[in-house]
């Protein structure tokens, strides 16, 4: 996607073939800035700190990094140990744990000298892969998009949290179809919603529609029923951290709430994923999806720019009061619409996801 | 309610007899600072800018507002002006225009001489009023709370916004209940929803409850749905700003959201008011009550204490993002389990109101 009419993805290498490139996640909305990766140390400091963050994003830069490492020192020792540090950077990743398993397999049985330009390619082809994947999202919500109105006629997309090109390698995956939508001439606006406790919305997701120029406005969570009893959001579309077999979506903490909003007024709601995110082995995400508790701070301190030009955190409760922080809530597939993967759109059921990925059939 | 051990209230007259003193809310919470109202136009000022808030201390506020205006000058010309200059001072405040036609229908038959004192003597009365009214919302709510759970088991509240004694004279309406459960020795603990984008959860509600000694957490306005699924929320309870013959509620941004998630988990939604925020002459909350659409700045900017000490306001989002505020939601009463009032525990319904209010009865 486009940052102030450059195209970006959001990990290159750089000319010197050798360093990897990362748009600093952390310092955005406020600074624009690229960090340079030279070592697996470097790779996994970013994805740790959320330098970068998002599910396929994260594996890719996994898989830099342990192109990084053979770089460095193609031994087995070293995989085995870059391997190791890499895994530890996020835990709960599912796409980190993939591309090192999918890396680690690769280069295993290569003679060590082999190594290094075999992790890069591969690396590079993971990153077009998921490019590729996330476009096919696009193509196909862009499909239902076409749909919602006659042609002309303004249509309102409300988004939560961030699951735009930032949180992936490009394209993004809720938001892809509204990219698609936007460079086909379709006047689309986007509500988003600002994402508290870490503010991915306001950050994040208004950061690259504006930067893209897709016309969009920052509200509160709160707004969003509001906006949907008033016929103002003529679909809902979010990500998915873990897609159960059944079609539940576990989601940034209050996509819940939308999708209840969304089905109490007719609104469409709608889940963009890549097939990565589908854990088959799961099929209540209520009972069976532990939800990660994170940090108060999260939610007692807010970070913003100050008149004076820099960047201040302040603390906006009281003294003494505690703040809970649980990161991710489940929506219960009977009020997700549809589910848009690269494959296509189907229902969110099992019925639904076994139409289009049948070689998950507990038959076959 | 208490401030760290001594009983306060949220106005109140000075020992001279003449100076009315607020808790200027716009600093929570972050200082406790006590302001001297000396004229009409420091009364003025303080309502409109939401020094003092809330539908009952507003009307509080501008019924001392005239008095003072009485002890500058009682003359006819006088009580005009200063019904003119604060019934502009928050238009949309239905206390404060009750008030101040309760104050002039006193004031004008009388003479001069007499209105300075009529008017204080009223000033106190509809204070007393209010916290009398507040007092018995919290002991009819007591009653609802003592059925929740056996004897002894913690009980977990979960509100929205600020509906507690900040927002009246003392006691509060939604959290007049719980600081009765509170005070009788009822183990309650609230979820307190930051309530973005002006925090008044995070800022006012943790704070008073804070102060009082009330078990509280703070949550990002997204988190409640997932704790309602979870089990972890016994009720919700939020005060309104208007609610209609039928039971629709008006109430801060976001409410919506709550009593949807209730509903979808079987947890009670109640709603504590006092008889003057029940609109008769409305029906259909949705179609008939307009929405306060507020500045932009409230959703882009940030407020809190830096790690210096000072207080910061800080930009959030990308500059050239918009931002849209709408203040209010309409929760459909069909989502309310019961309504809370000075006289009693009611459906949300005509029937149910005119049942505690018979003399609204159109046939009566």
């Amino acid at each position: 996607m486009k940052v102030d009419g450059k195209p970006y993805r959001t990990i290159w290498l750089a000319p010197n073939g050798r360093t990897v490139q990362v748009i600093d996640q952390t310092l955005l909305p406020h600074d624009f800035v690229v960090r340079d990766l030279d070592t697996v140390e470097d790779a996994e400091r970013a994805i740790r700190t959320m330098i970068v963050r998002g599910a396929p994003l994260i594996g890719a830069a996994a898989a830099y990094g342990m192109a990084l490492a053979m770089a460095t020192d193609p031994s087995d020792a070293n995989l085995t140990n870059a391997y190791g540090l890499l895994l530890e950077s996020r835990p709960t990743a599912v796409n980190l744990r993939w591309a090192l398993d999918d890396l680690r397999a690769l280069l295993a049985p290569l003679p060590a000298a082999k190594r290094r330009d075999a992790a890069y390619r591969r690396a590079a082809e993971i990153c077009d892969e998921d490019a590729d994947i996330c476009r096919r999202i696009g193509e196909n919500g862009l499909a239902l998009i076409r749909q919602l109105k006659p042609r002309g006629e303004r249509i309102n997309a409300l988004t939560h949290c961030n699951a735009g090109w930032l949180a992936t390698v490009d394209w993004g995956t809720a938001l892809s179809p509204i990219y698609q939508a936007h460079n086909a001439g379709i006047p689309i606006h986007v509500w988003v919603d600002e994402t508290r406790p870490r503010n991915q919305g306001a950050s994040l997701t208004a950061w690259e529609l504006g930067k893209h120029g897709v016309p969009h406005t920052v509200i509160a969570d709160n707004a969003g029923g509001h906006l949907m009893q008033h016929g103002r959001v003529d679909f809902c579309i979010v990500g998915s951290d873990r897609t159960t077999r059944r079609g539940d979506v576990c989601n940034k903490i209050g996509t819940y709430l939308k999708a209840l909003a969304a089905h109490d007024n007719g609104v469409p709601f709608y889940v963009g994923l890549p097939y990565p995110t589908i854990d088959w082995t799961i099929e209540d995400g209520h009972r069976e999806i532990p939800i990660e508790e994170r940090g108060a701070r999260e939610v007692s301190h807010m970070t913003g720019r100050t008149a004076s030009g820099g960047t201040e955190t302040v603390a906006v409760l009281p003294d003494g009061s505690p703040a809970a922080n649980p990161a991710f809530d489940v929506t219960p597939a009977r009020l997700v619409t549809g589910l848009i993967t690269e494959r296509g759109v189907c229902a969110a059921s099992e019925a639904g996801l076994l139409s289009l990925y049948p070689e998950q059939s507990r038959a076959a």
